[in-house]
């Protein structure tokens, strides 16, 4: 059973361990709120996971300790259990699924796993870390439904309410529930007049559905980029305890995730992961009505592969006329380069690519297509260009 | 004249206006030594101008407040001035020229600037700004060159002092030389065995060249994408601070610096833009000997334009074996692309793009160039990639 207790316990015991991460305030984000960010994508490790992982780590017995802990994850936990065993000074076992971005993999070595690469699925990993487990006497470190780390994550709560006084509503990610279910239970035991909101990423809604379907449900399958909270069936605990101390569910698409990515990015200099940003995209987004309010968004972890962070930021760009392909049919003839090009630099579009294509099936056979991709300003700008080079007597087939 | 005493005035002043910016820990971001970053690029604003812009505006007479304050900046500090002054509830105006980014403007207006974009660069809009100052008697708020100034970018270094016992080194990024002059001389009054460091951007080394020269310098131009210290002459005083309380000046090149930028995003989850990266550069390109010690960087801020950042990642991507172009030489029929890509979705590769030419002058007649940009782990997946290509009896003509 969770208590306060054992949360203040947890808070001790992390004492030295994990950050006491900062909350920032943050006006601007959104007009008439006043957004506060727990800055748990600055915590060690990337995330928040290490403070469960830790607190249950070290509630082990000395027996349970000289066996060792195995997991099963492929991302924030896995570092979380891999540092919380090393300084604990035990040994500890992580089952990851095969396709595991080779970041992940090696950050969890380095914080001194040993590593078990299952071809497979995380089903699969799961699996294999059950039958590890019960070959060698592990313990197996549940990434959120059990109640040593649902206290670790707990800690969280407290240190929002020892950080911020006036509070009226903190939003939390929900992937298994962990997070929520110790933060939750915190902050209604200490003041209950907080609102406690969770998020879920709209494509893996399992306990969003469970709470609306007042059961757990299972989801087939589960397909978003915010990876961290991509899970297919609530705990048991964390159901029963997102009932009982949090408000309201809600969702949020793959299209709000990566905008507030970008503006963390941009107007915060944090770098968030998909699972990390939806606490703020539901805000920013308008899933929940926080007008006038004081509102508290954990922003959970910021480990997110680079590749998927440069696709978040081409797309931003893209949707805020910072960046833009122009497609413009050319008569095949001497100069016609020069032209474009010359327009496009005297109004100020930093030209970044070029293609030229003589083939297609729907233009004359004296034309072709010259495709450019440039950095704009803004809509306006692009407009401007736009029309600076249909005075030039160019025609513009397509902008992208 | 400096004194600790104006600085420590200058820090109770500060209070509630500037946050006190966490100094993160991390051990990991180079072998045997235990760096420090003092995150001023979670300052308000995004950067540690607006310190030294509020003190300077807080001191001002009763008159002078009357008639408000004038600045020029393309950055950090018209951002610092106009926060400054809306808080300290007097007018300002802040000539920028007019090709400075949209996003910086905005940001000025929006903190209460009066903004006035000149026509060419940034000298004409400071010749702009000082006729504006004479005909209207507004005071001019100098970015670097000032006391006050000075000495609100000196809370920085009783900050650091405050959160760390056990410092070996602080390195500090120089363009005017406004803060490592305020942070060297708090910490080399409080404690003077600490080594201060000053890095510029080799494209900009106007202190390093001062400071070796023994005498102010003026560069011609300067050309570094950290545009926040792109500076062409050092300030009176800052020269004369430097050159007393810093014990050494280095440089960083370009490719260092968005390295560490890349290096701050991926194992820190903070922004930081060209200028505020260049310590943790200068630290992880070795220009510094800090081997074994404890040493505190300052990331001095995070306002980097998001097509820069797009690049620096792209860059980084590239050199880290995480993307990669590859040309194949094919023989004109059928089947081939599926052959291609069948190989390459074998092998893990994740295809982004894909560009077909037929009419290269060096290929044969029958032939075309197939070029495929994709997604892959790192260098060893590339080469397998490539080895299976090859096994399956296609060309690779280039791998860029």
């Amino acid at each position: 059973m969770l208590t306060l207790d054992k949360i203040y316990h947890a808070a001790y015991v992390l004492k030295g361990v994990s950050r006491i991460t900062d909350l920032l305030s943050s006006s601007s984000l959104k007009t008439n709120t006043h957004m506060y960010l727990k800055t748990e994508n600055l915590q060690v490790t990337g995330s928040f996971k290490v403070r469960g992982a830790y607190y249950k780590i070290s509630q082990l017995t000395e027996n349970q300790k000289k066996a060792g802990v195995i997991a099963c994850s492929a991302g924030n936990h896995a570092q979380g259990v891999a540092l919380s065993a090393s300084k604990n000074k035990i040994k500890s076992v992580v089952c990851m699924p095969d396709g595991a971005p080779i970041s992940k993999v090696e950050a969890t070595k380095n914080y001194g796993a040993e590593v078990i690469l299952v071809p497979g699925v995380y089903d699969d990993a799961y699996n294999r870390a059950i039958e590890l487990q019960k070959e060698n006497g592990y313990t197996f470190v549940h990434p959120f439904d059990d109640e040593d780390v649902i206290c670790g994550q707990g800690t969280i709560g407290l240190e929002i309410l020892n950080q911020l006084e006036d509070i009226d509503a903190v939003v939390v990610p929900i992937g298994g529930g962990g997070l929520i279910s110790g933060v939750a239970f915190t902050i209604k035991n200490l003041k209950p007049n907080i609102k406690v909101y969770g998020v879920q990423a709209e494509n893996a809604p399992s306990m969003y559905e469970s709470i609306k379907q007042k059961k757990q449900i299972t989801l087939d399958s589960v397909s978003t980029f915010a990876d961290g909270i991509a899970v297919k069936h609530p705990g048991d605990n964390t159901f029963k305890y997102v009932n009982k101390y949090v408000d309201d569910v809600v969702t949020v698409s793959e299209d709000e995730i990566a905008m507030a990515i970008l503006t963390l990015m941009e107007r915060q200099k944090l770098i968030s992961e998909g699972a990390g940003a939806t606490a703020v995209a539901a805000v920013l987004s308008n899933k929940i009505n926080v007008d006038g309010k004081n509102v508290v968004c954990v922003v959970s972890g910021g480990n997110i592969d680079v590749n998927i962070l440069s696709r978040v930021l081409t797309r931003g760009l893209k949707s805020s006329g910072r960046n833009v392909n122009m497609q413009i049919a050319l008569e095949d003839k001497p100069g016609q380069l020069v032209l474009v090009s010359t327009i496009i630099s005297k109004c100020g579009g930093n030209i970044i690519n070029v293609r030229y294509e003589r083939s297609d099936l729907n233009m004359p056979i004296s034309s072709c297509y010259l495709t450019i991709g440039m950095e704009t300003k803004n809509f306006e700008h692009i407009n401007f260009i736009k029309e600076k080079l249909i005075e030039g007597g160019l025609k513009i087939v397509n902008v992208i």
